[in-house]
């Protein structure tokens, strides 16, 4: 591995968060608190060490598949450190992994939290709260494509790597033809949509603090909430609800349908397969929740109630981001089993959303299908297709193997954590709901509970699967294999 | 589908269902039982059947691998149903479903029962349980390959298309050149090894009936028990338990194991992959639980207690059986944990266990580590080696694809149980009991419960999970595919 060219990357990435911390000191500045010195020194430091790191470009910057998701995990890891530090630094979270499981938990878009058992989320400032929903934001798309999108800092094939690693799904595609334009466009896409967000709670008359901070985790599909109830204290407002379950399902929608909008390419956009599947798995499963609701009662809902909160809630789990308009837990077994499911499968490709995604899904059940076809004639040569074209046999190879990772990873992770004792409904679903960066789970984990009560192992375990989930395994992976550590 | 094809093997195995229903008439001439005369009429009715549509021998009898799927996903229907009658038609299983249920739990190995709660197991008759218990057996080694060791009713290939459906694993090997020699071999191993149970149990002190009947269940790794209380009913007994112990893991062992030991290649043995896997999944899992139970307490079991229970617990979930000898539902969380994973595994293909396959486990795991080395260097080419031998792109294809369709199969059958409102951990493991053939899960389905409770349409629902892990997935989801069923 050539250690300087990741090293560069990583200095480029500190100069970033450096600039990144500026935001909740402002914050701090505005409601008159004293955390804006955390802020502050902390970002000079990134600054400074990244700038002088930068300097040092290396000689030869061409960069390969495992320089690339080497440098990808790293980044992220110390992004979650120093993300981190602010909370720890200034005591308000003052146990040191919880202070990192907030932060990885923040930038994976996870939004699976610690606060409300020995400290309340309400106790923490404003600008911790505003860093706090910020990191949901940054995560979302993702901090190189930030910076492929504002510097290209090495030659095109490495940038290319670098996306790669990062970006979700079993392809990435250039939506045109320079990388750093795709960057950049997907950058102003995810902007422009949040700011519509921000602007349609503060139109119904939500804060505007509460409305960047709610904008900033719906948009990165984070969960993260400044209040303690999360979104059951607003309770009743079905504007600011509804609005939230739009774009929930929004973000999680493949980038590229916005991009053939932009285009005016309209109809193309209901092509694409991906879509499709998601539109269909979200009303399949609202309409199976809704009747379920219905018929079992046992709650005081109107129908228009029950589809509100379904509507809300199958939003949540398929995007992954695991905000709760209601105590999801109490509702009857089958539904509670839908919502698994439609976690599991998660979002769109391309989206800021996580879990298996929708086009893994879809490539898996027509490679079962083909090979269900080729048990009986097995000389038969059928292709597998997605949107018309043939898909790779190197993709659908690949996407096998993500997935038996991904069941091995969820069972290892689910045993490491029964060693605390908890019952394994509660186990099982808090490592479904970090490995898909999704939040909340059931149980001792769910939407009123939280992860406080996990040992500190657990904990780390549970941060490896937040980190593996979004990275989509392979990155975190490679730092485990000795080989990728060798200087060339 | 050459239906007249597939006819004449229904017909074949009629005839033998109606030989082997004479085992259960004897035993209840022995014991005096009344019960003779069910068994009687069935039996003749299944001869008499049988011996009419054997006589129309299908003038073209080349099958192809459709029809081997067809017939025998209808020959597990079948045997099932009539299974099933002696119960049904006695009354001593009323219900239709639960004796179904019961008949199909116990050709496919699984072991879960209905019996427990409305009516106890003892409430059975002697020759009821002896047939019970032999349906373990039959269905351990399999119906078709008795049917292919004592006649071979097809030309050549069109048995092995017969043997490939029914016997599980990812690759079906000939142990010797002619396949009525490979498959008499294996039920001359499987008696014999039976044999041997028996004598054990009875130079134990055991009484015949119960020994026969321990003995039929544990060789096909079913788990049906004479007594409601299972294997606890012999606590303290230390020798039944070890014995029982023992022969659980020696039938989880992949069979061309013993043909080697009968050729003197003891070497060999030791060098099959499979068999070293499933060895040291067995000890890591012993030693896992050993220590989390010493180290949590929780009972007062001494050492070697601990260390009895374990290597049978473990032995148990290993092979699929489903004994209990105690209540390990009550064991503490990671220990819980660490049998799912070692229920989800499953025993040794070719073995009369059931799960996932070790085998197959190995391949996807070596498969995960080549395409890990693939995204590093794309271009270079390795291949997935198994016991020395390169494994074909086709296996490891076609194994990739039968973990997606497993997991699938889970997931849906969880999601279609849950309408019954049981808790999630109930469901999870029903649906892994029955799937994997194991027996018992934990909670409402623990080894000190049953499945009465579940709604006929979730018994249905787990009947068919039964038949779909018993034939691994393909043959019976054949059925479901209608050019199938198209005449040629």
């Amino acid at each position: 591995m050539k250690k300087s060219l990741v090293g560069y990357v990583l200095g480029w990435v500190l100069v970033v968060i450096g600039a990144m911390l500026a935001l909740p000191m402002i914050v701090a500045f505005v409601y008159g608190e004293n955390d804006y010195l955390y802020f502050g020194i902390i970002a000079v430091c990134c600054l400074l060490s990244g700038l002088i790191i930068t300097r040092f470009k290396p000689k030869n910057p061409q960069m390969y598949p495992r320089e690339g998701f080497i440098a990808c995990a790293l980044t992220w890891i110390l992004m979650s450190v120093v993300g981190c530090l602010p909370f720890y630094v200034s005591g308000q979270i003052p146990h040191f992994a919880d202070a990192l499981f907030e932060s990885i938990s923040g930038f994976t878009t996870t939004g699976a939290t610690i606060l409300g058992t020995d400290r309340q989320i309400e106790d923490l400032s404003k600008s911790m709260l505003f860093w706090r929903s910020f990191t949901n934001w940054a995560g979302g798309m993702g901090i190189l494509v930030f910076l492929l999108a504002v510097i290209t800092p090495l030659s095109g094939q490495s940038n290319m790597h670098l996306m790669k690693a990062e970006s979700p799904g079993p392809v990435v595609s250039k939506l045109i033809p320079k990388l750093r334009g795709t960057a950049g466009l997907l950058y102003i896409i995810y902007a422009v949509m949040t700011a519509i967000e921000f602007f349609m709670l503060l139109f119904g008359g939500m804060n505007w603090f509460e409305a960047v901070t709610l904008s900033f985790s719906t948009a990165g599909t984070g969960g993260f909430s400044v209040r303690n109830e999360g979104l059951m204290a607003y309770e009743g407002h079905y504007y600011w609800q509804a609005v939230v379950t739009a774009f929930m399902f929004l973000f999680a929608v493949n980038f590229s349908a916005y991009y053939l909008i932009i285009a005016k390419k309209f109809k193309q956009v209901f092509k694409i397969e991906e879509i499709r599947g998601y539109y269909i798995m979200y009303f399949a499963a609202v309409i199976a929740i809704v009747i379920n609701l219905w018929v079992e009662g046992g709650n005081d809902w109107s129908l228009f109630e029950i589809c509100h909160h379904t509507a809300f809630q199958v939003a949540t789990y398929a995007s992954s981001t695991g905000f709760a308009s209601c105590d999801f837990d109490l509702w009857p077994e089958f539904s509670k089993a839908v919502l698994l499911v439609v976690a599991f499968v998660g979002a769109c490709a391309g989206s800021t959303g996580g879990g298996l995604k929708v086009s893994r899904v879809i490539i898996l059940t027509k490679t079962a299908i083909r090979e269900f076809g080729k048990s009986i004639h097995p000389n038969s040569v059928k292709t597998v297709k997605m949107d018309g074209k043939v898909v790779k046999d190197e993709t659908i190879r690949s996407v096998s193997v993500y997935f038996s990772l991904f069941i091995f990873i969820f069972i290892i992770s689910v045993l490491s954590v029964s060693v605390d004792g908890m019952d394994f409904e509660t186990n099982f679903t808090a490592v479904l709901a970090t490995l898909n960066n999704m939040g909340p789970g059931l149980r001792l984990v769910g939407p009123t509970k939280n992860f406080f009560e996990y040992s500190d192992f657990s904990k780390y375990v549970l941060m490896f699967d937040m980190l593996a989930g979004r990275l989509e395994l392979l990155p975190i992976l490679f730092l485990f294999d000795p080989s990728c550590w060798k200087s060339k």
